[in-house]
């Protein structure tokens, strides 16, 4: 029985590994499809996010039975929960690779002169949050996840510089007010995907020292 | 012993319909903050989200206490984990009434002629969603919370309209850019907190009836 529970934690926490891959490379792929003008993959990462969703209900199964059969305590139950919130936050940053898919469609089928923003590099940090979050969570490493918070007020900063250079972008030419709009909303998602690595790095700190470090940090902005 | 866990639960559930009463007035107030020019409510509903903040981080604490103590099975370790999940959306509602209510104070600070947008009406719906989620959890109604799940594409359908609208607006109106994108935050923060009642809604379903809608459900857009 105790050698089964063992195992059960870790097919959680390997189902939870491959799901974060997989979010982090739809964001990544999603992002690429933006940039690139590539309908190909923004339809790819549309397609994939099921994938993400039955990795979803799976782990929330697994939850359900590891804490309905086990009976955990202590550090296994503090795991446990950390895992469930960290599946629901990676279900949901598939969600927004999914949107920041539907922009680059959107942009790829209705062409504009280039909008000079700083996309790309807000799309670089987010995923090294996003992957030092999950790293984070692989090798039970706080202060990997640390750092993760500590981009987060770049991110917030980014996205506010980014959405004033698009209405200056839209007030001179009306024309492309649409496609700046899919810029603001990939800003936007992705901004959002920062907050839930941040998220998903505050769950480890929780579980490796059992403290709330959420509401407790300098107020972040939350949820645009 | 028992009798102690019959009460935390209890308290549990009181906790979140207080929780959820707060998260839906935040939200009233926020949008009339927005309608009316309301500086001062649009300020209140800032500060009072520590409140909504402080309840999550009660109930999450009565949430492991409960299950690493009591070792639930069955319907009361359903009734657990979904007042986890609920707790988590209803302090994501209270983030987005935060968000509304910057923008309403943007708008307050930066006056422009009056939006013709749809935002008293789909703000209506979505309040109602709200309370019929809240509803719907604390009568264990899972036929209120279907009636949840049948507006979603209603909200969603009037967000677009409104994002439509809007685009005209800021082409007509170059120097109102601004004032509409805010409009747009709200009408997306609206729909947000739609997605979230509906996820609510999903969960009662889920405790009382055992079975993932999540998913299955014609797909429905995501965070936007």
């Amino acid at each position: 029985m105790q050698r089964h529970f063992v195992q059960e934690l870790e097919s959680l926490k390997t189902n939870l590994i491959k799901m974060g891959s997989f979010a982090e490379d739809a964001i990544a792929q999603a992002i690429k499809a933006m940039l690139e003008g590539r309908r190909d993959i923004a339809e790819r990462v549309i397609a994939q996010d099921e994938r993400i969703n039955l990795f979803e209900i799976e782990n929330d199964d697994a939850v359900v039975d590891l804490l309905a059969l086990q009976q955990p305590v202590a550090m296994d139950l503090r795991f446990i929960l950390a895992a469930s919130k960290i599946n629901n936050d990676l279900e949901r940053i598939g969600d927004h690779a999914v949107n920041i898919a539907e922009s680059a469609l959107y942009c790829a089928n209705h062409p504009s002169p280039k909008m000079s923003v700083d996309i790309p590099r807000m799309a670089e940090i987010t995923k090294r949050m996003l992957r030092d979050a999950i790293d984070g969570f692989i090798q039970n490493n706080p202060s990997l996840s640390r750092s993760v918070l500590a981009s987060d007020d770049t991110i917030d900063d980014l996205n506010k510089k980014i959405v004033k250079t698009l209405v200056d972008v839209m007030r001179k030419n009306p024309e492309t007010i649409e496609q700046a709009l899919e810029f603001i909303r990939v800003s936007r998602n992705l901004e959002r995907v920062a907050d839930l690595a941040t998220n998903i790095a505050e769950e480890v700190i929780f579980m490796a020292e059992a403290q709330v470090v959420k509401h407790h940090l300098d107020k972040r902005d939350a949820g645009h």
